[in-house]
């Protein structure tokens, strides 16, 4: 048993849909959401960039006393996982396992699509965790860079994001895959859509969910699950613009979000 | 006369739209220029570390001996201008003041629209631009997070981008605004889509080459005119990912971008 908070982080405000996955399978625990606004987006940045960035919050996490530390950004998880791990003293997940394993679940045998930002998808770190766990796999991907602003701006079903949901899944309808992996913590709230223009028998895979499961397992593992009882406390945190992440951010994490403390990093 | 070079900056590729521009006009200029791929965009930031930012990359370019500087970038105009000329020995020029001029003359009567990222358009700095020109103006507003993206990923004649241009413009067609400020160095790549869509009799004004116009005038003015002579050289800097600066900075430039140093600065 240990009290201790849970450290999440993400370039920005996506990892909140990771943090309510989170937060609805380990309600009693406590956690600090880093969502770094400053720095945002680290898509189009470079590995070495997203690895520096990545590190500097492991480290201020870690001088918060965290227990444990969720990757909740991909194109993060894809660059910087190994390095983080190497130094850190505390276990860290990230989210392109868990979603890796739900893929590999989902289509034992056919195709399955990858669509995330340009970074994780440069990255290759997808194709490689699910040809680790199913080596014949035909892993199609797709950098989609339109949709992280289009859910920004909360066009969830305009026609223009439909427009351009075809276009990147085109090459994902003509392969056929069975499961289409949303490699991007802000996909999720584009999911109706995709799974409309994807078409009946495709599975959507939201690594969210797989990696809060992930997380409970690891701390029950190890012996670092909360005591329970009463209910957790969420802190959030970021390195910039305050407004935007409680306006933009209650969108994310379904209900209200009234309190973000300014920290500056790096 | 002096040969020094002129600093050039932008949060990252779209300031380029100006550089050729500066190019075109002052063919004998030598110019240094500075895009900060590694902080982009710079749209959403907040206007304090929009300013840090700024003032980082001046006096990056000031160390290199620059003997004017142009601030590319709508955005850090909108935000750090005033603060930039305050700390500066030599020019700084931004783009918002000749754009506004533009504006106003080819709309001396009507109403004048303008388009930029949030960043700019939640300074007002146009608008206040504009007013100080002429005080009856009427100005329509209007952020557009989208068309950078889709600038980005090259769709400058996707059904996609027409339907979002259709949205965000359909306030300013409604207010039958005579003039429409493209108050983001991204934009200029949409003006034949954005001028479909406000239909004839809008006139479409492109910051870039009055801000050119604006830098001529200031360096004869002030006895800081290169000789002449030969050509100008241009010398490229960003502060992360140069491969993808000289890839999509070519379609920005005209012509095939070769060179990028890397630099960090802050």
């Amino acid at each position: 048993m240990n009290d201790a908070p849970i450290g999440i982080f993400d370039s920005g405000i996506g990892g909140l849909t990771v943090a309510r996955a989170i937060y609805e399978r380990l309600p009693s625990e406590r956690t600090i959401y880093f969502g770094d606004t400053a720095r945002v987006p680290y898509g189009p940045k470079s590995p070495e960039t997203v690895r520096r960035y990545s590190r500097e919050i492991l480290d201020w996490l870690l001088g918060q006393g965290v227990k444990a530390v969720v990757v909740a950004c991909n194109t993060s998880t894809a660059h910087a996982l190994e390095a983080l791990r190497a130094a850190s003293p505390v276990p860290v997940l990230g989210v392109i396992e868990p979603g890796s394993r739900a893929a590999v679940a989902a289509a034992p045998r056919g195709s399955i699509g990858v669509i995330g930002t340009a970074g994780t998808i440069a990255s290759d770190a997808y194709g490689r965790a699910i040809r680790s766990l199913r080596p014949d796999a035909t892993v199609v991907q797709q950098p989609c860079p339109l949709l992280v602003p289009l859910v920004e701006e909360g066009w969830f079903e305009h026609p223009a994001s439909r427009l351009v949901a075809e276009e990147y899944l085109g090459p994902m309808r003509a392969a056929r895959v069975e499961a289409l992996v949303l490699g991007c913590t802000h996909y999720p709230l584009l999911k109706p859509l995709l799974a409309e223009v994807m078409g009946p028998g495709v599975t959507l895979v939201d690594s969210a969910e797989e990696t809060a499961r992930a997380l409970a397992e690891v701390l029950a593992e190890s012996g670092l699950a909360a005591p329970g009882g009463g209910p957790g406390t969420h802190r959030f945190v970021v390195s910039d613009d305050q407004p935007r992440f409680l306006q933009v951010g209650s969108r994310f994490l379904g209900e209200r979000l009234t309190e973000a403390e300014l920290v500056a990093v790096g």
